[in-house]
């Protein structure tokens, strides 16, 4: 019974002595170890290596270092019925919220317009409208999704949610499904992205959903903030819509390639918010918690939290 | 029983016309109206000029279109023994509400600090401590800064509040009076100032008080944010303290004179964020639903909401 630690760059020496430090009966191993493949029952992962489920014939269960799971899910000799968790933890939580809600308020108190003004000494009075005037649309309304939609509800702002399945969560409008989707954006001022990527999700922020979205809230246009991932949105069409003013404003914490490229067109632009994906990181003490918890959890009865559900990619 | 409506420099008429909608048995006039000051029975103020209450002997109530009465108690003439009443009203709390958690959650997640490095093309990865990590210390726990106080409380922040009187408010730690006030500063890493200003509470904001805030967990240092009066803060001291790092950033709406005057230093600080006094407006309907509810239980039974103490300067 060996937990092999696999994280693609990252530190593994670290975790693995935090792991040994929580587990002390628990054998560990990282990936520059010698260990024998058919000794692995536990996997814990982030950007897996081609060759990382070679041999692993008694894998048990797999361990993602990550919310989202997608990189795990498309790789090429993934092994079935292996189940996978994800990681979910209330810092991680916390710290999305905190992302979401700068970026929200920042888009709807106008700071650059002031900082604008500032630079030129301008006192030129101009009030924003009240949260209670402007709805923001959380596409995702799982762990992440759930505490931002909350926390913005609680700020006074109308909030929608967008989810596969119908929800009942207070103050919040729920719309599901494609069925649901043109008008969940039609009622939407400030689009937040918080889904994971699937099939399904690609690309799904391009300008036919911007093409959506409610214009006459917000003075510059809608604003649309994705910290989910970068294969949820078209890029080209991020930037013609920033530029033709379909949308009024992003944030954006994700890539399709990242780090972003130095010739992206999307630093440059005025009215986009660029940070290079540090909306939230799972945290070392969390991830040490939360995996000796699943592993506990399994050795005594089999059972495991935030499993994966591959079919549905998340 | 006339209504005098006298907003030095507002429209006048726009809010005549409302009230006398709302209210069409009262009589109404404004400042530029011909009228017998002897039958003024309520004031409706903001900026009173000097003469503003020449030969009102039968004044019975002023009913102020700020939040602040600063300028009305300040007036060498205001009679003695009529009541003055605040402007309370949510959509004007909910306003500074936003403007305020605004202002924290862009320090506490260094929209500025990714601003420089975007420009830059620069991907560099730093991660914003959770808010549960930041403590925002909320001076003043009346209509605007309760509120504000409550919000930050349900986003995670841990939140210190400075009063006069000591307060049981959930979630918010305490503190009150002078013997309170070091002990606040010292366990504060974002100051938020929403008092009223008075003799006791002009010039709060200088140098001795910045240098108390705890200095270790804001990674630039501490930071000032002040929505309620430019007379509550030392310029000069704001200055120095934001170019000597004893303050890593300021937010400030308000300046001692307004507009802010062409050659203030203040304009050009880099980590001074500067808006004309914008962070909440009094609202057209909230004020004539306001008056008319006070005139209504006044004529009823002599009450009147929201007095202020002028002992007490708030
Ligand atoms: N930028 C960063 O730093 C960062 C950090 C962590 C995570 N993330 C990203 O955030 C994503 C979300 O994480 P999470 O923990 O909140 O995930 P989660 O708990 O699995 O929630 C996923 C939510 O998306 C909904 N959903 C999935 N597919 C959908 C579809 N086709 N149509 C409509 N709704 C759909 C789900 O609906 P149901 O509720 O109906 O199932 C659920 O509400 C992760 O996958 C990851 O990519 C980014
Ligand atoms: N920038 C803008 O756009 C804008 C808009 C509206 C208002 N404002 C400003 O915001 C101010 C606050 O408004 P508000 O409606 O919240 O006032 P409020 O309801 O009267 O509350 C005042 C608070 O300050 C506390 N306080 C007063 N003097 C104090 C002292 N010497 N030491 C410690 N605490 C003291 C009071 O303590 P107790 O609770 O113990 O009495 C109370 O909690 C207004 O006066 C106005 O100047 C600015």
């Amino acid at each position: 019974m060996t937990l092999l630690v696999h994280l693609g760059g990252i530190d593994e020496q670290e975790w693995a002595d935090a792991f040994q430090a929580k587990m002390p009966d628990l054998k560990i191993v990282t990936s520059s170890d010698a260990f024998d493949p058919a000794e692995i029952k536990y996997l814990y992962v982030w950007k897996p290596r081609d060759d990382v489920f070679d041999g692993l014939d008694n894998l048990e269960a797999i361990f993602s270092l990550g919310a989202g799971v997608d990189p795990i899910l498309k790789h090429p000799h993934l092994p079935k019925n292996v189940p996978i968790t994800r990681f979910v933890d209330e810092t991680l939580t916390q710290c999305m919220s905190d992302y979401v809600i700068a970026n929200v308020t920042m888009h709807h108190r106008e700071l650059t317009h002031y900082r604008h003004e500032q630079r030129q000494h301008f006192w030129t009075q101009y009030y924003p409208a009240p949260a209670t005037d402007i709805a923001v649309g959380v596409m995702g309304l799982g762990q992440l999704g759930l505490d931002a939609a909350q926390k913005l509800t609680m700020l006074g702002y109308q909030v929608n949610g967008w989810s596969r399945r119908p929800k009942e969560i207070e103050g919040v409008t729920s719309f599901s499904g494609d069925a649901g989707f043109d008008q969940f954006l039609a009622a939407t001022d400030i689009l937040v992205n918080l889904l994971p990527l699937t099939s399904d999700t690609r690309d799904i922020l391009n300008r036919r959903t911007f093409e959506k979205l409610r214009r006459d809230v917000m003075p510059h246009g809608p604003v649309m903030i994705n910290a989910a991932r970068g294969g949820h949105q078209d890029e080209d069409d991020v930037v013609a819509c920033l530029n033709d003013g379909t949308l009024g404003a992003a944030s954006l914490d994700v890539f399709k390639t990242e780090p972003l490229p130095k010739d992206s067109p999307l630093w440059d632009l005025d009215n986009c918010y660029i940070t290079p994906h540090i909306a939230a990181i799972s945290s070392f003490e969390g991830g040490v918690e939360l995996v000796a918890r699943q592993i506990e959890s399994y050795e005594r009865d089999g059972t495991l939290q935030h499993v994966v559900d591959p079919a549905q990619g998340y």
